[in-house]
């Protein structure tokens, strides 16, 4: 793996990696056999946009990770500038009737797996995080960002909104007042910004710094018993997780819907045709 | 309009203003021709206090300025040194049934409409801003405030209770613990003070400079799909809005009963007796 | 009384004081005739554990300021270094069925008294207050700590999980972010971080200095009618009352299963042997 020959060339990387044995192809789950503690690296080029199968592969990594009694979970991307670029526009424009069901389905997953995991979770955020980038990035329980790249929930911004539960991630990070307005404004925010406002918790130069603050937040947990905090954990988002489960199918309905509405299908087209472009130039 | 022409006088206002044609008495709505932003003023001499009319064409102002597709609304008071006085007393005071029933009922729609709408609001607070001064002020996105005024919800001074969707109001804006301890203390805010704490967003030296911000603020939505905008702002406020939809015969019972109690007329009385002394003063 | 005597050498501690004929015995009340202000002192050695008489005591002493229309309510410790250790673990430990139904119940029912209360309440947090300590400083309105101390929800610590109305309390002090990661790492608070952080409001040099800042903090109410008051902050907090009376029942039955698994069962005699080894050393 790329990612364990990097690493072992940093000298202060201390402890061997494992790469598990999974049936994931855009994720990869390294175990650090020292720590304990499982970086769990999204690797979908060209951005890590989020679709069936790359939230399927999240799912199942995370789930891996519960299972394999890891110390924690670190969160991060393969992509030097981009940590996620969010949903995959193609899975909703001009989208399959089944597949755009599925789709919507698995992120609903793959979010109730992370933002209601057991496990202590922490992003190294390592490039730009966008939208769904910045849902999984605040799912997590503590954020580590790099210098120069972009944050924020920016669905408004693309003529979407962002559903109850991305909000709810938002929330368990900022104050209400400063949710609300940058929810509205789509704003993105610098790593400086994000610092400041709380919605990342510490600046690291390089990735590896982020992954070793990552795995520093993880060691706080060290002297706590793993049930209690899990059951805590659980217990304070309890609300929150038990919202989206008793929603599901309305909620899936309710994008269904959205996504569907002849406005929103001609707003995305036209994004498209301008990612398009960019990428010419 | 002497807002109209006391704003013509102001060489650096730019655009032209278009008074819209209405039935309201007690508001006025001026559009803004070049940025498309309403500007919605309370002139209910003397101190804009909230009785039934006033509430009603607050109400309909509201419903025009969304029907009319402005950019945003930017809410003030056409009186130098007090924005509202909050709750007119007089309609609580000895109240006719029928009236006191219509008078809460118009304050319920007033702040559905206001904290509910979904065009970008913000508050050019120019003078004092107690009671239910404060929660128009509140249930606008932005607040910007002129100095040496004060602000916040004082009612536990006069000796009544602030219904929960004032609280929601404020909760939108301070955190739980600073909002919990104004509301017992009935503290009222000096604009320093408020900004200091989040109550209000920023100071201006002048109505002007304050209706300015109010604009900038609103120009921050520039770039961001109106409906997608509309749509995830109504979200996000959705809770405090379906509680007081849900509970609405209720919380009518609940001041009704409340205001009729002896004890809170015989405080009101001797309240309004204070305030024709100073009147004389 | 020891404390009266104590206060009385203090020369700026003004006003005399009336120690209440009560029931109680693990717990006093004295009310300062010129301040009207209780001060509820736990007197339970060694470290105030909270077993199933203190609960009853404090609840008591409780309902006793209220029905004497006091000015406020200070709770303070007779400790000079512990203001309460938390939960008495021998109410958990190979419990009797019978008592351990009583000792939660009643921990229910102080909760209730004290975060309910409708006077103005205050903590001086004369010494460490971990757990259960933390849950009834957090249960104030205001909280005084002194120096050198420690405070914080640790039972991640021990094992066990702290119910949802503790992570309440907890929550209406902090913010979300704060309150999830200190509940989750079991963190204990000094004196300084706690005041950073908002979880105290202000530090004292001495006791005496703590009791009267509180009693300056509930001087804040002196022009406040008190109904007014009670009504208010019963609203503001109703949400978080009314959860626990609906779910009293089912809360017991969750602590009851929990407290009863073999596993906490063992990590609550290690615990103890623990404490044993301390108390020879």
């Amino acid at each position: 793996m790329l990612r364990s020959k990097l690493l072992s060339l940093v000298p202060r990387a201390t402890g061997s990696f494992r790469t598990m044995s999974t049936t994931t192809k855009l994720t990869t789950v390294e175990v650090n056999d020292k720590t304990g503690i499982a970086t769990l690296t999204m690797n979908r080029p060209p951005v890590n946009g989020l679709n069936l199968d790359l939230l399927r592969d999240l799912r199942q990594s995370i789930a891996e990770i519960e299972g394999n009694k890891s110390r924690g979970l670190i969160l991060t991307s393969s992509n030097p500038t981009i940590f996620s670029a969010g949903l995959d526009i193609m899975e909703m424009y001009k989208p399959d009737k089944e597949r755009v069901r599925a789709f919507w389905t698995a992120l609903q997953d793959a979010w109730l797996a992370l933002y209601g995991s057991s496990v202590p979770t922490a992003a190294a955020i390592n490039g730009h995080s966008p939208a769904g980038g910045c849902l999984l990035a605040t799912s997590c329980e503590y954020r580590v960002m790099l210098p120069k790249f972009t944050i924020g929930l920016n669905e408004t911004k693309l003529g979407i909104v962002a559903p109850m539960w991305f909000m709810s991630s938002f929330l368990s990070v900022l104050p209400r007042r400063e949710a609300e307005r940058a929810l509205n404004q789509g704003r993105m925010f610098t790593t400086d910004e994000a610092l400041q406002i709380g919605l990342v918790d510490e600046a690291a130069g390089t990735k590896e710094e982020a992954l070793e603050k990552c795995a520093q937040f993880i060691g706080t947990f060290a002297k706590v018993n793993p049930i209690a905090r899990a059951l805590t954990k659980q217990q304070f988002r309890a609300a929150e997780l038990e919202q989206l489960e008793s929603e599901r199918a309305q909620d899936l309905e309710k994008f269904l819907f959205f996504i569907n509405q002849p406005a929103v299908q001609k707003g995305l087209g036209i994004y498209l045709e301008s990612l398009k472009k960019k990428a010419k130039n």
